[in-house]
């Protein structure tokens, strides 16, 4: 059994890895720490989990020796601090970051967008942790990257024509919906039930962070800078991440050019389902899976990709999962191959 | 015009007074303080108003000179804080208070549920203000204590029952369900937006402070000691409280002898929709007004009757602005007599 | 008092229609027609509406000639329907039709989208009842077409740019967001509750038919033909429309240019709320209201527009009834300027 | 491999029995049926099953033929139609019925709430497929009748007490409360998303016919007649019910006796997991899983009985799953024991 150390377990994204790996045959969790928490039992803080973790006691992160058992740590930290413990835990074990900190390659960005660097020495080793992009770095990686909820909804969009260089370049709007878990577990008014139920509106236009990671991995398959415009949503359910990019192509396609390129860069990939023609993807059909759905429309040169995932698990925590399986040479799937609760 | 001031304006119920307040055609709102954002104007907080009070700006409430200039003020304050001013504004305003500081008639059943009250030579002066049952006394009271939210839906389906004397005691289960406004304004993980969204749960069984204020109302009714059990539920909807009562009474009734009851409580009543025969009542038909509708159901012995309110409004702010016409000696429906948005 | 019929009254927008009007202080509703419910009360279908309409009762639709007693009369039937009786009700008074039927001002465009038209000699003759565009021929207007939603959403969001022709070509792309109240009222399982509630999704994507009345407007504003790509998605929400709409100027603008464009358009308007700088609208903010609330974002050459309404007001009959106060001389504003019911 | 034909697949229960058994790792799905969707592939339906059943095709329930080579058939009918085909099926293979048409014993009570048998001859056949009663029966039945969603709520609830003979006659008061998938997967107005968002409501009061079939269970757990009042509710949420049962005991108890009567009745059974004092159910916390989760609550003779399920799992297809498991004489949990989807 590999052992797992969980940093941060008591956020959104940390019930997600404690609810995946209950089911994984192949791994256990042996720690979960929690500042506010420690000391309590787990399942006293996440009732659903009782019956499943009924030994495990939210330990004290500061107590950074005992993730010496984990063969592999997960840093469910918020960004700024993960970059502090995962120098300290890459000593003991391979690490997966959940946090935005080794997302970004270049010192430079990082800096632009969220202050100074406290392990920038990381930065050149760290994979970014997408399986259908990097799946062989991450088989020998140390420091993986999990990638943000956006950008995973919107490179898993994009990437099969930006690799292919057929995107003019300024054209790429994304304009993306997200539930509202992706704000974290935290008390505040702006997520309060009553606040958000009945709501709907834009944030952050063009100025959310995830706008220069999703254009770190566009730029890199397209081999030239590709720029987006960025306009995040929050709808009014727990989970999901519905992302419609609209592009501008260099020539135009017919619908079945565009579905050969879909088809030939995943066809293999277990956890991404490319819908058929006329069919979109729909958030509750991947609700609580680690599933990417994918819709494509074009006319002439202009193709509008919708594509759909749960920010909790392909977006966060089943993707760390299918990391962690690819690197420690498991089966891909274990643990995440479920259907969606799609009612 | 009435000039109104609002203490405490900033919350669910404060809202509610200026979304009311805001159609008042012979009341308008001078003031209006808020300790967390004293200085911002009210439209920046609540941009919904934007347009209806546009030069407002929430003072401190520390100012207290300020309510100089009202003829009434509602206290929308928390319990505990409205007892430290409500002393203080009566020397210059009528004073509708919308916490549970003055409901209570005992000072030791206060004593009990809440602590020491701080101003307890006003609880004999107060008045209940139901105007089903308190409208006279409300015309001429100075002081009014505004009802609690589950107090108004279980009070309104009983006390026609209890007023006969019909009804055996300790036979008597109020099974509450409330919308999460219910809870207040606030940063809170339990009302967060995803802890509460798929979720439905019974809380404080057998605590709730609203208890005792049930009990004396359904007592003064019956002219005898009614005690009752009563379970509080959190729906996940914003607004509404359906209360579904269940009692069994000293001797049968048909249905039309129940019926009957509750026309002659109610057929003057312009805010209490009786339900015909085989209808009962569903929050969404009373979202947003000051309606209480109210169902009947009767075998044998045993009442099952079930009432349906807008918490913020027939439950706090509606009533509120109810008890301020009858105050003033208005139309006792100015302001209120709109239809529901029920989808 | 000016008397109103409405026929196709039992889906949601004729229910929204008696909800305005039941606080008209000049207008009342004489007839409502249902094919369905003729013959019941209307206050039994729906139930919010009791103690407001309880004489009222659903008619044959068929029985035209109870509409003589209208002085206006409201068609809230289907598109298609709708063209069957209008030239009927017009003999007789005013009409102001919520369905597509005449929004279209070239017939082969309506062929094309919808089919045959039955009444083509009237599309001349109707006004676009989009008061902030065409105020002046809906005021001296006998047939009213009342906008579609999405179009109210995206044309009050983009005129102001198209107006001073600054748009580029073939650069606008509206992406918006419904709630699902906009699907009518009828049973179906796309719309039903278990499918809809933890969704989100695009649908229709380059074929709905309100992008050819979009096209229709903006190219009126620009007077040059303005394309769009437009893509509806549904929201778990009862109502409301988001629309994040995206353009390339001509040439750059600063913030501060950009709004004067926009206070320009809309300083004189009661219904247009411009958000200040770095604010943007949330659909809850006009809920239950005619308010259209705008945020504005730039750089350099490229715009992000986001309006929002609340669909079955500003979208269909709360500017059905603007649209009658303006055709009879009565404040514009009246049964409408009430504060949205926010949360 | 175990195989199974599933019998009226299309509706909620027939997807969540799809749902349950692509992770079975004894059981396979080999044939379903659906009237309505004859001919269509299963993941077209269902999208969220793309991946799992690519082979599987809705076939035609006429064709009972092919049932021929199922180990068990699980019957999703309708009540009424179930009666129709499961004489049949039980000639070839093990039935599960999830209707409530074999749930009563007694002919004459189903003649009352139901209406004629067609098939009662199988009535004392049938067993009540409640596992934490009669695991022994089921583990060598025939014929299950699978419970009602209530009644599971209910019975589980209640009986360790009325097993004990400590409920007072007449006393007890079952106050439920459903999601909207309950009403199963059909098209109507009454559960379209509209009419259901923002409600909530009580109905077929004194009526609902889960009545007999928890007063069967009850009575059966005491040996005396317990009749109860039970009044089904509405909440707007896809999945769970949550029962509030009120009893009055012959006698007093302590807590820690109260405590003591359900842990002996459940310490050994694996998916009903006893809250500690002070901490009641909410339904999000068995969200998509197979547990019961029980809260205790009394006062003197008093109890308040608390109970959270999810009405698709252990309300229907999971206890069809679970009934499977014994009656093949598998692990009880195979495919079940998984963490619930909280948030």
């Amino acid at each position: 059994m590999i052992k797992a150390a969980i940093f941060g377990a008591s956020g959104y994204t940390g019930l997600e890895l404690l609810r995946i790996l209950a089911i994984h045959p192949q791994a256990e969790v042996v720690e979960a720490t929690s500042r506010q928490y420690k000391g309590t039992p787990v399942s006293e803080v996440f009732p659903a989990l009782r019956g499943f973790y009924d030994e495990l006691i939210f330990s004290d992160p500061e107590d950074l020796g005992s993730a010496a058992k984990a063969d592999v740590a997960f840093s469910a930290l918020p960004h700024g601090a993960s970059q502090d413990v995962v120098p300290e835990l890459l000593k003991k074990s391979k690490v997966i970051d959940l946090s935005a900190d080794f997302r970004l390659r270049d010192k430079e960005t990082y800096k632009t967008w969220y202050g100074e660097h406290k392990a920038a020495h990381l930065l050149s080793e760290a994979v970014y942790g997408l399986p259908e992009l990097y799946r062989k770095h991450i088989k020998g990686g140390r420091l993986i990257a999990n990638p943000g909820c956006y950008p995973t909804s919107a490179i898993l969009a994009l990437t099969p024509l930006a690799g292919k260089g057929l995107i003019k370049a300024g054209s790429v709007i994304i304009d993306s919906k997200s539930g509202v878990s992706g704000a974290g577990r935290g008390a505040s008014i702006a997520t309060s039930f009553v606040e958000v139920t009945s709501g709907f509106k834009a944030y952050k236009i063009g100025s959310h962070r995830h706008t220069p990671e999703i254009e770190q991995e566009l730029t890199a398959a397209a081999g030239d800078g590709l720029k987006v415009r960025f306009t995040p949503h929050l709808i009014p359910v727990s989970r999901g991440i519905l992302t419609t990019a609209y592009a501008e192509l260099k020539d135009g396609l017919t619908q079945a050019e565009l579905r050969d390129i879909y088809t030939e860069a995943y066809s293999n990939e277990r956890f991404v389902r490319l819908l058929p023609e006329g069919s979109f993807p729909d958030i509750s059909q991947v609700r609580g899976s680690n599933f990417c759905d994918i819709g494509l429309f074009i006319e002439g040169s202009r193709v509008t990709i919708v594509s759909a995932i749960d920010n909790l698990v392909k977006g966060a925590s089943g993707q760390a999962v299918q990391n962690m399986n690819i690197m420690f040479g498991l089966d891909e799937t274990a643990a995440l191959f479920t259907p969606p609760l799609s009612i």
